[in-house]
């Protein structure tokens, strides 16, 4: 049976109870099972990870995207996280028996209900992206919420389904396919953000860092620390401890340290075991060798 | 559906030939699956993983046996690891919808056929153990091989199924029950074997060290090196990573380095997930967060 993997996320992280009203339509439904959910007060942003068969969880998304659409109101929202929608992104990803051009009709399919239900100008993002130029969330995102109208003006900036024009509360929404991603934080006992910021560039894809990482700083005000976040696009060929150590090295230039990291959502377990496998010096050692490997199969 | 692991130890870490015979009966089985065998040339010892059905698995364990009596003769086995029989433990490790009692009356029942079949003695021992003195496989198996018609003559040591006789090439079994248990072994940059050994004896139980570890030291000739030899027998309170910096603490005294380590077979998910959230300080992190948990249940 064909597994997919949902994480929308939703510009609200504050209200409890508004958080529990976008996740509702996730719980309890046969075919559909909610992994996690998590909002963040600084990025005032809500991370959803949902699994299950594909046409149940899109249609359970669906929903969600409704009620947040009706619940958050972009023209308020304050958060360190770009955005430009309620429902700010909502990525599919191939889990188990479906291909990536499965979960790019998924998309697309996700992508003409929400404009035709809600009224949402749609963009389609990475592997489901209709123009090379639409790949890259960032560029999509632009300008973000306060920037839409602009951005609609520009014809090269039509919406892949519904109207170039906004939508009044609830902005626009970038759903796309995409392999699996691990957002990763890397906590810093230093409340200067430009030093996050600055740690951030080195290790970075497009300022000259590795090649599968987007990074960029937030500050932790209640924890007086400052937090170098990433995007790991591929983790098989950017490893979580290399970003690790590649953060802890820069830091060491402004006498910062890491205290710590985190990993929000959902983490395909082969990218910890490389972990451990990198710390402990484990020679021929594979996932062959996990023995959940062997349960599931 | 139940699902056990058995985990089988040879005499038999050379003749490539005979490894691939004692191995057969595991192959092609339904409901039984071989994961890994690996055979030890400084040990002269061959580990068998295999999981699937409990009472395919026992008979398909029980035709590796008969197979391995017939081509070791263990009157001409030399080897580094302690063993007294041609298969010397076998152990059953309950791992799906079975329980710990299910486990022990698997190894009870392939005790009884292991007797009648081939006439040789069987020891029962860890949680299968009939006696308190019987459950730490060590002293069930002081003396070795060579000691065998020593311990039969002490009434004490009656087997639990067959005579109070060695067999005379295959010696005697030790049949078992256990939670999981990882073989894990680090390699130290000295080929002096007593300083392999006084590590080992700082970090293990018997001589006060961690509550559970079991260690040894063994000289891997073809490498110039050493190995600290382990069993962790409780990875949840004794973790994976505990071991290895404390070798690596230990080892600074005689100047020696470590240069890796290594597992042995097959090593619960849970523990590597572990060592990766020690090694990058991860914060509120639990099975819960890994991919695969969720596509297990």
């Amino acid at each position: 049976m064909p597994i997919v993997q949902c994480v929308p996320n939703f510009s609200e992280g504050r209200d409890l109870e508004k958080i529990e009203k976008i996740v509702q339509p996730l719980r309890c439904k046969e075919g559909v099972k909610l992994l996690n959910y998590e909002g963040d007060k600084n990025y005032n942003r809500l991370v959803v990870t949902v699994i299950g068969e594909p046409k149940k969880v899109k249609d359970a998304v669906l929903e969600s995207i409704g009620v947040a659409a009706e619940l958050i109101d972009m023209n308020n929202h304050k958060g360190q996280h770009p955005r430009f929608g309620a429902t700010d992104v909502c990525p599919f990803i191939p889990i188990k028996d479906m291909t990536m051009d499965d979960a790019i009709n998924l998309a697309r399919e996700l992508g003409k209900e929400v404009s035709e239900r809600y009224g949402i100008p749609v963009f389609l993002y990475e592997n489901a992206a209709t123009k090379p130029e639409r790949e890259n969330l960032a560029t999509v995102r632009k300008g973000e919420y306060e920037g839409l109208d602009e951005k609609f003006s520009d014809s090269n900036w039509a919406p892949d389904f519904g109207e170039a024009k906004k939508h009044s509360t609830a902005g626009a929404i970038a759903i796309g396919a995409r392999r699996p991603l691990i957002a990763y934080n890397i906590n810093l006992d230093t409340k200067n953000i430009e030093i996050a910021s600055k740690i951030a560039k080195t290790i970075r894809h497009s300022s000259g860092g590795y090649r599968f990482i987007k990074a960029g700083a937030v500050e932790v005000s209640e924890r007086n620390m400052t937090q170098v976040t990433m995007n790991l696009t591929d983790y098989t060929k950017t490893s979580m401890y290399r970003a690790f150590e590649a953060v802890k090295m820069e830091a060491r230039r402004y006498g910062v340290n890491v205290m710590g990291s985190e990993i929000v959502g959902i983490c395909p377990m082969e990218a910890l075991i490389d972990v451990s496998a990198y710390y402990l010096g484990l020679e021929n050692f594979d996932l062959s060798n996990v023995l959940e490997t062997n349960l599931m199969e």
